[in-house]
């Protein structure tokens, strides 16, 4: 049956489970690298499947934008456009309407906000947003939500309103015009670091019995023990047969917090932006590959890993690549960080299976950490796997 | 034997031949995607390979500012720094010395010039340029030479006098230094768009008795009519069991009429230079992939092609990535343009093989010039093969 959740082993609060789609199962925990406009980043689809990508995020709000979903819907949606065969996630485009929009107005049927490309007006509403992802025809659909900071409690809690409302005309509209056996429509858990307003939020979102719930409204510039702190507290207010989903996570070391509290879902920008930056991830930490200490290094980004180009290219050519300002640079870091953590993700799942994730999560935190304190070193150690 | 040149079958002037090299046989006539910096703008070698790839080049003197020949040397030659299994040819760096280089000075030793990353005082001699050639470890070195606009007569001798005692030079470097099993250094042919001084240059660089010869000095600037009359007036005057290399070029219509004049090897910037510029190389010319008229066309760049990009994607897709300033652009369109290129080039070998090349060339240019007399115009018709 289109989006069963089957959890196959507990192991603390980690949870190993498959996730059936109409494109395919997914193996959970997993991570969804980001293809915002259609594409992710200097990665081909071709390349995305040979690291083992399952699920891919696109973005509601920049695709309405161009080149627009009813021709993304003429071409064969999503899937036929960009030519992934595989699940596809969609946000609402809520938190880009009110986060790159140069002007917008919130009311209570949805929000006027300006285009970034030409400048003209667009009113998003629930209901438009779903439509919109109905274009797209993405596996998983998000519910149209604000997600504001989180740390102002009046600003969070006439949010939290809003989205509630907003939750219900999605679900209707979906309902109405949809096809929720084709597209699962997940709700969005707010509240901001207010555990009340979180409690209340999820009894609400919950009461819709949907066929996912994400978590929004962290890693938004709140404080890492806040998140934390409120990610483990709110994981156990949503039901345990269904994906839980955070969104907009993460790093190498948020994506084991989150797996560790409970998560089974994650997408993030991080691999494809910090690539594009000239940085490579590693099990140590984040390296600058623009700095000299890598000249004439002629070890692999990772000794050990087996991407493409750990098992082709020295961190001196990636760095000469950089240093000339050459596409390849963005493609074969893109690749090396997408794959370390499809591949993190893929090691913490067989972890929770053998029910080892307690040391697993450890043992990486620990070596992670080591390297944390010598940020800003030109000395980072990148040791073997 | 190395560099060992098997003339396989003619047709007319074109010719169809092996060329053996250290690292494997190259099938002409071959056309070598460039790889200024060490990369192919946006593609990887494994792609490269894919797409049937055999030669390859790049540049001494981009290599040599950055990141500097010994590097390369110490981390595996240009083979092992790029990854690159396959044949490697390099320029002397003469033309970059003259044409790009902010301030540069002629003396009869060589060439003094500013860096154009730094602004610091290089100075290029024919024992430079191959000293950097050797530290490279290409399969193919060029002699050093001066490469004026073809048309000025009396610049045009001077240069040709510099040039030849230039070759005698790096002739000298290479036997004393170099491995010639190794490595072939080919002898290049000036003389503008003088013929007289053609055939002395051709007399001269003959006499060296090199394992093989390019024509230099044409496609910089001269008319079309002006080079394939120079070109189909010097490959006659070159061995003929030797390759014989039209350095520069081409365009697809060029690398036919290159062909047809007796033309081994070519090479040319153009395929991933209008990659990067939104534009695919087509059977019937150019295609401008910003134009409206593409923009819902779920067509392949060109029907009936095999490449990655025309197996997958479509026009419509493509220019959404173009008009998104997306980097998958770069590389969807240089992954096509290099293919076509490559596929032409084998369908000229077969047709020279079969005896049918002049039948080839002629339905080739007729159906390309058809479409290049509708240049400028939104209605260029792209048929299927």
């Amino acid at each position: 049956m289109s989006f069963e959740f089957t959890l196959e082993a507990e192991c603390g609060h980690a949870r190993a489970g498959i996730l059936e789609t109409p494109h395919g199962p997914i193996l959970t925990p997993v991570f969804a690298p980001v293809g915002t406009q259609a594409t992710v980043k200097a990665v081909e689809p071709r390349e995305l499947r040979e690291m083992g990508a399952t699920l891919i995020l696109a973005n509601t709000y920049h695709l309405h934008l161009r080149p627009g979903d009813t021709l993304i819907r003429d071409l064969g949606g999503l899937h036929g456009f960009m030519a992934w065969n595989g699940p596809i996630l969609t946000d609402s485009g809520g938190f880009q309407v009110f986060s790159l929009a140069e002007m917008n107005r919130i009311g209570s049927d949805g929000v006027t906000f300006r285009d970034y490309l030409d400048g003209s007006l667009h009113h998003f509403t629930p209901e438009t947003s779903v439509r919109i992802q109905h274009n797209l025809g993405s596996d998983i659909m998000m519910a149209f939500d604000e997600c504001p900071i989180p740390t102002d409690r009046d600003v969070v809690e006439a949010a939290l309103d809003r989205t509630h409302r907003w939750l219900v005309r999605c679900v209707e509209e979906h309902t109405r015009h949809g096809h929720p056996s084709r597209q699962a429509l997940f709700g969005i858990v707010q509240g901001g670091i207010f555990m009340d307003l979180r409690e209340a939020s999820a009894h609400f979102v919950r009461g819709m019995d949907l066929p996912g719930y994400a978590i929004g409204g962290l890693a938004v510039g709140e404080s890492k023990a806040d998140m934390y702190s409120t990610l483990e507290q709110t994981t156990p207010l949503l039901p345990a047969d269904k994906p839980r989903y955070l969104m907009g996570v993460g790093s190498p070391e948020d994506l084991v917090h989150g797996v560790a509290r409970g998560v089974d879902l994650f997408d993030c920008v991080l691999p494809t932006r910090v690539a594009r930056n000239g940085a490579a991830l590693t099990r140590q930490g984040r390296i600058n590959m623009r700095n000299q200490q890598y000249a004439a290094d002629p070890s692999p980004l990772e000794p050990g890993c087996t991407c493409y180009t750990c098992t082709h290219f020295s961190r001196a050519y990636i760095r000469h690549l950089v240093k000339a300002s050459e596409i390849l640079a963005h493609q074969l870091l893109s690749l090396h960080n997408l794959h370390l953590l499809l591949t993190l993700m893929r090691e913490m799942r067989a972890a929770i299976l053998d029910g080892t994730f307690t040391d697993y999560a450890a043992a990486f935190l620990a070596s992670y950490q080591t390297v944390g304190a010598h940020k800003g070193s030109n000395a980072i150690p990148v040791a073997g796997i």
